[in-house]
């Protein structure tokens, strides 16, 4: 068997370039969901491509959105179903003076490729279009079923999936799930995430006069700057801890497997991660440095703007002031619970006049437990296609809609990508080394060779 | 004597068309000091319609500025010398799509004038003017000497004004100065105002990662908005008391005199004057109001940026936030030992990490005593003209330059002009009412007469 899958992979190394240019034509492609570009176009390319690779493909518009979500099928000869999520959506690209070359031209340099999306998350489906492509061209057919749902949503919080898996949860039934995409070590190792943080972003809005006033008038006018900034001064403190009233009452502490597997991440591996800034907060110094990101919900300003912002100076106070916070959940924490008590924590300290807006996203957080059987499954491979035993991470500090799937389809899931420590995601110059996007297809058909020798032995 | 300046108020009234076209000429020369547009320009143009009127003038340049002062000149029968202080320059028009006409196309409607600049400063220069030729052209000659000083870098803090009275004073040499423009209350009497509040200007800078990273790592790095909302709450409270160690040490309280011209001003007045705005600080209720908007000191955000301010969400810990702040002073605070006090507060309180720009601004307060005899020679002629007591105001809110004439000519000032409460200055929309212009030149005609009849008694 093992000769078999040796096949795959040298079918994967001799198509490369074909597959490099796959991944450059779904680059190419805007699919900037915070601002409602490029998405019904994007799928539609992503489906073309899907069914040359021979998978059942079929578009689901979602009533309220201009993204669909991309369903794609393959028969095996079990009924042991894989299941794909993957999202075709991105980033916004600003700021774009940053860029070394057009965000949507993609950019191949040496090893790497540069685009938005590269990274997170196209570079992740077509390595798996590609493993299937290989799996195929080798053996024909497939040991497993094998199901893709790829949605347009995932960056600006998934707000319709929920839903749609209520109603379409049929249609994705699954045994396991495999995630959109994780990444490789600086010392070439595999990390398996296990779990991913809710979120819960909201806007916060101050108002002052009815227009833009000269600043002499400071002394009796309220200012919007300054309420949103004693407002933020009440949600947390310079040491880090969130004062929201009730904020970390149903944090569910880690287990100790939990904690076993987070001490035991190698330190340096972390700070690098941090896009290569030294500076990190007194909090999270040392062995607190994984406890503390992987474990910690946080209390996040993604920006802020009001009044004059221009050159030199203009002396007003202004009429609205604006942040956008985030706030990223750990089990058992709840969105709608904390937008509650976030609205509550304002209005006892005096803030009743700063608006909460509408435009909010809410996940939960989700972990697969440590001793699933697929985790097994997943890392013996990873060691296998990588030569090194994998980093196992009992979750990432980061989002996604798993608690939706785990939810709605009750399956493990375990996270393995093609991204590295400076991929640099939802930052300007997202790129991925060409190596892991290869290695990251072979993983993939060893991933289903595996669960198919497994199915059958059943 | 009255017979006669009743003649040039008849010349004044007869001519109001004519001095509309030399207002709507001036007017239409944008003049922008914080952009740096169109200074010289409107120097030669405004120098040539003093020349028209007979005025001896001359542009003075400045090193390391494109605006001219400009000096104008009329030799007077008595050695009594009169000094109306103005500025050519303007407030950027921004926000352009809240002008009902474009600022720079001065627009009549009625009894009103529309363009940027048309309160502050050019109505006043203008009213000036007018009433130079008019007083000129009824009696051939003045019974005082009059100099022009009009400055073209008032709006950015006029940063070269003081350096240029240094080496120039002598120019300027008066015995009475005129301020650049006040205005007249709802109920039609003149606000006299005698003295300004200084002002300090800084933009305070705070730093995160190397760039805008992804804001699950908000859990071990340093986020540059929290900083700098943390560091401007150390600088205010909601209580609106300031903060900042020393702040009020130098804080010169109200004389009686002082304290008894203000709480007799009208209360409705002051809250019309707020722009509109009907919800005012509960610190400056009632009474407070106009005690609190003339004798308190400030610290006021004019803007703040940093992140993602765009559509809907982009969840990233940004690199860099800045805030740019103004503080209006009262005598004796003094704006290079504010910047000091601060840099030192912040270093004290933890956020020696918030750098403060370079970029910054200082003139220092100024009042003239309510018992100079200027005083009553102006607030007498404008009785006369408006037919109603003025309104004697012992300092504005606002700021301008006034410490550095007094430094420098030692000279009383007091401050009439043309504008309304309704005149939105520094705002869209900028106005001011033909009637208000003509009563303007009127009274200045008048003040002339009067110091005229008085250097001649002497």
């Amino acid at each position: 068997m093992d000769d078999n899958i040796e096949r795959v992979y040298r079918y994967i190394d001799q198509s490369k370039e074909k597959f490099l240019e796959y991944l450059v034509r779904l680059c190419r492609q805007p699919s900037i969901s915070a601002q409602g570009i490029g998405l019904q176009e994007t799928a539609q390319v992503l489906s073309d491509m899907m069914a040359d690779a021979g998978i059942s493909t079929t578009l689901l518009p979602i009533a309220g959105t201009d993204s669909p979500v991309v369903r794609g099928e393959l028969k095996g000869k079990s009924p042991y179903t894989l299941l794909f999520y993957n999202h075709y959506d991105v980033q916004p690209a600003e700021p774009l003076e940053e860029w070394l070359s057009p965000p949507f031209e993609p950019r191949i340099e040496g090893d790497l490729v540069f685009a938005r999306g590269v990274s997170d998350n196209k570079g992740n489906i077509v390595a798996r279009l590609a493993a299937i492509e290989a799996y195929k061209s080798v053996f024909g057919s497939f040991p497993i079923g094998i199901r893709f749902l790829i949605e347009g949503e995932e960056e600006i919080g998934s707000p319709h999936l929920r839903e749609f898996l209520r109603s379409h949860g049929d249609l994705f039934k699954s045994d396991v799930c495999l995630w959109e995409g994780s990444n490789v070590s600086w010392d070439g190792r595999l990390n398996i995430i296990l779990g991913v943080k809710g979120i819960l972003c909201v806007e916060l809005e101050a108002t002052g006069p009815e227009t833009d006033t000269h600043s002499s008038w400071a002394t009796v006018l309220p200012n919007p700057i300054w309420r949103l900034a004693w407002a933020l001064g009440t949600l947390k403190g310079p040491d880090e801890h969130i004062l929201i009233d009730g904020f970390y009452d149903d944090v569910r502490p880690p287990t100790e497997a939990e904690l076993k597997a987070v001490y035991s991440l190698p330190l340096e591996e972390g700070q690098e991660l941090s896009a290569g800034t030294v500076r990190l907060l007194d909090v999270a110094q040392g062995r607190e440095y994984w406890r503390r990101h992987l474990f910690e919900p946080t209390c996040n300003v993604c920006g802020i703007v009001s009044g004059y912002t221009g050159a030199g100076v203009k002396t007003i106070v202004p009429k609205v002031a604006r942040a956008k916070l985030d706030f990223r959940l750990v089990p058992d924490q709840r969105p709608d619970d904390l937008l509650h008590k976030l609205r509550r924590h304002l209005d006892r300290h005096g803030f009743s006049d700063v608006k909460i807006s509408d435009s909010i996203e809410g996940e939960p957080a989700a972990r697969t437990p440590l001793d699933s059987p697929f985790v097994r499954q997943v890392a013996d491979t990873a060691e296998e296609v990588y030569g090194k035993p994998p980093i196992i991470m009992p979750t990432m500090a980061a989002t996604g809609p798993m608690a939706f799937i785990r939810e709605a389809l009750n399956t493990p899931v375990a996270d393995t990508g093609v991204g590295y420590p400076d991929s640099r995601i939802h930052a300007p110059n997202e790129n991925i080394r060409i190596d892991d996007f290869i290695l990251g297809a072979k993983h993939v058909a060893a991933i289903i060779h595996r669960l198919g020798i497994e199915a059958q032995t059943k």
